[in-house]
C-alpha cells in the first residue's frame, strides 16, 4: 500500500477491483472451486456481504435459520431487510454442535427464504464435518433455500480430516449458494474493511451488483493491499492456523482445569464457548472489572446471553476470543480460575 | 497514509477515529456549526451515511420528498429501507429550482418522514439561497419531518453572496437535521469512502450507531488520511472553487453557442444540467458511441431520464459532469455541437 501510485484516488470499479477479484479466483482454485469473474463482488468487509444479501433475498416478515449462539450483528443484518432469525437451538451439553436434519426442518416454514451457516462457528468454534455439510446443502437444495455460508474463519480449522472446508465444492447446490468471505481474519487486517460475497446464482449477483453499484465501491487502496495479501505462499496459513491451535490448546486446557466449567474443544475459529459455574457471566463480568484485581490485573471475556436469540439462554456462557500471545492467554485463565473461586466465595456464598 | 505507522491493522472505533471526527468538528466549527464528538459518525462514503440514514428513519411504505431530477441512487437507498421516493418536481424552463412552499406542502402525507436535499444540487447545480434554505428548514419544523441534507458538494458553490451554505446554521432545526458529508468530492478522495452523518438528534444518533457497529469500523487507514486531508488551508478550498467555475463557464457558454439548447447557468457542484434539441438523449448517446466520430473522437454525457422519477421526464435532457481540463471540456462542446447538427440532420431528418 506504501507504493499506491494513481494521480487520483478514484472510485474503484463497483464489483471490485479485477486484481483482487483475480487473487480471490486464484485462491478459490486451490480449494477447488472454480470462480468466473461475475462470481466474486468485492464488499466493505464480511458485515457489509452480509447486509447486501439480506436485503436481496429478504423482504419483510421472511425469515432466515440460523443456529444459535451466533454472531450478534446478524441480527442487525436481517432486521435491517425486515427479515426475522429462527434460532437453531444448541446447547453446551452437545459441544453446540447443530447438524440435525430433523432439527432443522422442522423450522422450515412458508416464509423461510435461507439456513445461514457460520463454518467453522463464532462463538462456538463448531466445525460442520464433511456429511453434516452435505445434510445441510441437501436441506437447502430439497427446500428451495438459500444457503449462506459464512466463512470467514475458514483457515482456522483445526481438523486436519478433511481439509479446509467450504460449502462451494459441492457444485449440485450453485444456485442455492451464498459464500460470504473476508481478509479481516484470514491476514488479520480487520481494519482493511474488504470482504467479498461468492455466488453463482445469476438473478442474485445482479441484485447484488445493483447494491454495490448504489455505494459506487469499496476503498482503493485497501483492494490493493487486499490483493498483494493473496500473494502469501500457503506456508503462512499453515503458520498462523499453528499459532491459534496452540492457543486454543492453552485456553482449553486452562479452562478444564477449573472446576465446574463445561467445555467443548472447539475445531475451528478463534473462539471458545464454555459455560461458567457462576449464576450470571453478565454481572460476573461486571465484578471482575469492579471488584477483583491480582497483582493488579484482571480479565475480559464476551458475555454468552447477547450470543443468542432465545431469551434466558447463554446467561452462565462465556465466548472467549484467543486472539492474544500464549504468554497472556495463561495468565488469562490464571485469572479466570482466582475470579470464579473467589466470585463463588464473596458473591454466591458458596 | 505512507507514514502508517501500527503494527497491526485493526478494526478503528465504530463511530470512527477521533482525530478524524475532531477534523470535522473543526471544519464546522470554522461554518459557525459548533459539534460534539458525539455529532459525527464516519461512514463509508457518504453513500453509507445515506443507507444508515434511510434504514434508521424509514419504514416500509413512508415517504420521502426529493425534489426531481435527482442523484439515481437515493432510489436504492430509499427502497432498501422499505420507503418510497415522493418527487417534487421542477423543469427546465425554471432552471430546476424547487424551493416553493406551497408545491413542497402538497406532498406532505401522514406517510412522510424526511424532505431530503441535495444541496448545492446533483445533477442540477441548483443552490438553495439563504430564504430558500430557511423556508424549507420551516416547513420540516412545522410539519416534524427530517430534513435531510446532502452537502457533499458544498465548497463548490459559486455564488459569494452568502457564503458556503449549510443547513447545520439553523439551530432550530436541530432535532429534525441530518447532513450528509464526504471527503470525495471535496478533496477528490471518491476512492477512500469516507464520508460521515452529522446530527444533533440523541435518537437517531444511537439508532445510526447501531448500524456503524453492525459493520464494526470504516477503513483504518482510509479514515487517517481523510483526517490529514482536513488540514489543508483555506486556499485549497478557494482555488479548487476557482478551477471548477472556469470550467462551469466553459461548458455553459460552449452549450449556449448551440441552437436549441436550453441551459440555466449552474450555481454549485460540478454539474449542469441541459435540454438538447434531440429526439432522446440515450439514444443520442448511443449514435454518438456508435455512428459519430470527428478525428477519432466522440463525446459522453449522462442521459436525463434516470434522475427522473416521474417516467416519461428528462428523455432529452443530459448531465454533464464538468470535472475534465479546460481544453477536454471545450473540446467535448465541439464535438457536442457538431453531433447535434448531424443527429439531427441524419437520424431526425431535420
Amino acid at each position: 500500500m506504501r507504493n499506491f501510485d494513481q494521480a487520483t484516488l478514484a472510485y474503484a470499479d463497483s464489483p471490485g477491483i479485477p486484481e483482487l477479484i483475480d487473487a480471490i479466483r486464484g485462491y478459490y482454485g486451490k480449494l477447488g472451486v472454480p470462480l468466473e469473474p461475475d462470481d466474486v463482488l468485492i464488499t466493505t468487509g464480511g458485515s457489509e456481504a452480509l447486509l447486501m444479501t439480506c436485503l436481496c433475498i429478504l423482504d419483510p416478515y421472511t425469515e432466515v435459520i440460523i443456529p444459535e449462539p451466533y454472531y450478534p450483528n446478524y441480527t442487525t443484518f436481517v432486521h435491517a431487510a425486515g427479515g426475522r432469525i429462527r434460532a437453531l437451538p444448541t446447547c453446551p451439553e452437545e459441544g453446540y454442535r447443530y447438524a440435525d436434519r430433523k432439527r432443522i426442518e422442522r423450522l422450515i416454514t412458508k416464509n423461510t427464504r435461507a439456513i445461514l451457516v457460520t463454518n467453522p462457528g463464532n462463538p462456538t468454534g463448531v466445525v460442520l464435518d464433511e456429511a453434516e455439510m452435505r445434510m445441510i446443502a441437501d436441506i437447502a437444495k430439497e427446500h428451495d433455500l438459500f444457503l449462506i455460508c459464512d466463512e470467514v474463519y475458514r483457515e482456522f480449522c483445526y481438523d486436519d480430516k478433511f481439509g479446509v472446508p467450504t460449502m462451494g465444492r459441492f457444485t449440485d447446490i450453485q444456485d442455492n449458494l451464498v459464500i460470504v468471505d473476508s481478509i479481516s481474519k484470514r491476514f488479520s487486517a480487520c481494519g482493511a474493511r474488504v470482504g467479498c460475497v461468492v455466488t453463482k446464482n445469476r438473478e442474485l449477483q445482479q441484485a447484488l451488483l445493483k447494491f454495490c453499484q448504489s455505494r459506487l465501491s469499496v476503498a482503493t487502496i485497501d483492494q490493493v493491499g487486499a490483493a498483494a495479501l493473496y500473494s502469501v505462499d500457503d506456508d503462512f496459513y499453515r503458520r498462523s492456523k499453528e499459532e491459534y491451535r496452540r492457543r486454543r490448546d492453552t485456553v482449553v486446557s486452562g479452562l478444564r482445569r477449573i472446576p465446574g466449567v463445561m467445555v467443548e474443544e472447539p475445531m475451528g475459529a478463534f473462539y471458545v464457548m464454555a459455560s461458567l459455574p457462576v449464576d450470571d457471566a453478565d454481572k460476573f463480568q461486571r465484578w471482575l472489572l469492579e471488584c477483583f484485581e491480582d497483582n493488579h490485573e484482571t480479565v475480559m471475556f464476551a458475555p454468552g446471553a447477547p450470543f443468542y436469540e432465545t431469551p434466558g439462554k447463554g446467561i452462565n456462557e462465556v465466548r472467549i476470543a484467543y486472539v492474544r500471545k500464549q504468554e497472556e492467554l495463561e495468565r488469562a485463565m490464571t485469572l479466570l480460575a482466582a475470579g470464579i473461586e473467589q466470585y463463588r466465595r464473596e458473591v454466591m456464598g458458596e
